[in-house]
């Protein structure tokens, strides 16, 4: 039983922390464009889908016949790995679920590297040495999803050598480097697409233009094999109608990714700001936790109870002692509860960064939690 | 290469008879949900889509723990293929395409079996031999894409024997059921479901509700394995919110499927009226056809070119001398050339049943063209 953010059909009228959409929702032309779509709704969508590529060509700056789209990022990760069936794949967990998902479906063999919580979850050179010449797909998110940790290019041009070596697909996941201000050239895997055929690079306009009801993912890869392989393992109509035109549309909005990035920053640090007046200096936590019954609440007098991790991206991970997720539903709060995640335990969380209004009612949610647990 | 029906994005403006859907478009109230839906589009779709599966089941009469939806019937097929990965299964051909493409896909041995033109392309019960216990899975179309025959369950209910005898799934297609005129019940295989578990039934809202360009098909079973399988090999989102919305308030629109029976049959039994002045007696075109440069024009003087064969759903079925949709595509006129329907040849063609006055455009068109060829 997978478990993932976003379930605002149990929980109407709930604010949804829970899933990582851009705060500023979908571009109003997108919305106009999607509905008007609608009235096109009695054809087939076009197969091959070329105005749409052209758009993403566009926008991406690479050409149009690198790309292939899905019905959302996720059916990308499913329709590449049923193409290229890997007998043993790596995942750096922990990650985004849907790679283990997909791989399973191939009774692909996964092994596990755990990113671990002493290096604030970033990858190690060492753990590089995973990858073998046994291994056929290794999977990185950039930044990773929940951790929210960035990793440099150059770094992972290291990564994407040892698996061209080796004769390992890289995948890497994308799907939330547009929300990286300002840096997004400098972290994206593109530049690499050309020399590099053993490189595949997922994004999707569902976080970036808030529209993951409507169901719009890509990859980029130079690969023609690939690429056609996953032409033949997948359905010629796969990307509706309304999705392609809403495609289209988002992919002429650059500005409306500025905006957003520059929303994210904003709401991010006010965000940060205030979660920083639950977290203690270095190892107070621990104490408070280790402690157990015993804590010595003079010791522990700012009552604590949260750890921030990554939010390189438009999420803040971060660590409590404080079951949060069932605190917050109280309050008509949704925030995604961690713990299912291979290479996670109990007490992670992960919040979206929303508007004003919501960040503000999550920030009194949480005092009111801290007065209850340190009256 | 797969060709298929409805590229009408090619030919701008055309008229398309290529693609088989509900000649009255869809209804009103699904254009006005879908377009309402796409103010949602913020939050992904509902998991599992119990709303949509209670709309299903309240429509079809079935439990709603026995459906399965899809981003369109074709990824139905995919799925279904991809989850029980048969070794080797067995298809009655002609019929629609992307369960050849979807068998090929887990690299599944595939037995064709010909329905054939002197049988009028109806199956016949010596051709259920061909069910033995090295076939995993089995699909029948009812009524068959491209050839429009329908065949009656107790048929099909020695087939599904069979199939439960030898250890075989037995995948029904009625995308195109809910056309055939009051007699729906008694040709489904519905019925069937409470007592074989080897029973799969595919339908789809794309073309009995005009709406193939939002994909939403569903499937029929009451394996929980089978179910739970194709669970594990999708994304948890692969029905848009447009789609959920769509299929709720399609699926409330029962006098709007009598309402398309109604017109279908009216406009069919025009188009049959017109093209029989095209179709020879018995036997005449085969002379026609045979005698080729020597052909005695007296002897044909009625200038026939056209033979018709199935026509049980929203389509007809016809053989012609013509390339005809070549010479209607000079007339704005888009029809389906068979030739690349394993199990046909060149001059088979398909024509969807549609408006009165894009009908009476076909007839001017072919009358011209009967015309040119036989001055």
């Amino acid at each position: 039983m997978y478990q993932h953010g976003g379930d605002v059909y149990s929980h109407p009228n709930f604010i949804d922390f829970s899933a990582n959409i851009n705060l500023l929702g979908a571009p109003q032309r997108v919305i106009e464009c999607a509905k008007a779509a609608i009235n096109e709704i009695t054809h087939y969508p076009q197969v091959g889908y070329h105005r749409l590529r052209q758009a993403i060509a566009e926008l991406e700056q690479v050409e149009s016949q690198q790309i292939i789209c899905g019905n959302g990022a996720a059916e990308v990760f499913f329709t590449l790995v049923s193409a290229l069936k890997p007998k043993k794949a790596l995942l750096y967990i922990p990650t985004f679920q849907e790679y283990e998902h997909a791989l399973k479906h191939v009774n692909c063999q996964i092994v596990y590297e755990y990113l671990r919580e002493e290096q604030g979850f970033q990858i190690e050179e060492s753990q590089l040495q995973q990858i073998d010449n046994t291994i056929d797909m290794v999977f990185f998110c950039n930044p990773n999803n929940p951790t929210g940790i960035l990793t440099r290019t150059d770094f992972l041009e290291q990564m994407l050598k040892i698996c061209k070596e080796v004769g390992a697909v890289l995948v890497v996941d994308e799907c939330f480097l547009d929300f990286v201000l300002a840096t997004e050239e400098l972290y994206s895997m593109k530049n690499y697409l050309e020399e590099y055929l053993n490189l595949f690079i997922v994004k999707a306009f569902t976080k970036t233009f808030g529209m993951p009801g409507l169901r719009l993912g890509y990859g980029l890869c130079k690969n023609k094999i690939i690429l056609e392989k996953m032409k033949s393992v997948t359905q010629p109509w796969n990307v509706s109608v309304p999705a392609q035109e809403a495609g289209i549309a988002a992919a002429q909005e650059k500005n409306y990714l500025i905006k957003t990035r520059l929303a994210v920053e904003k709401e991010k640090t006010f965000l940060l700001e205030q979660l920083l007046n639950y977290q203690p200096q270095v190892n107070q936590m621990v104490l408070l936790k280790s402690s157990g019954q015993e804590t010595n609440l003079e010791q522990v007098q700012e009552k604590f109870f949260i750890q921030i991790y990554g939010y390189a991206a438009n999420f803040i991970f971060f660590k409590s002692i404080i079951n949060l997720d069932l605190e917050l539903k109280t309050y008509g709060i949704l925030i995604r509860n961690c713990s299912n995640f291979q290479g996670l335990g109990e007490g992670w969380y992960r919040i979206a960064v929303r508007t004003r209004k919501e960040n503000q009612a999550l920030i009194y949610a949480l005092e009111d939690i801290r007065k209850k647990y340190f009256f």
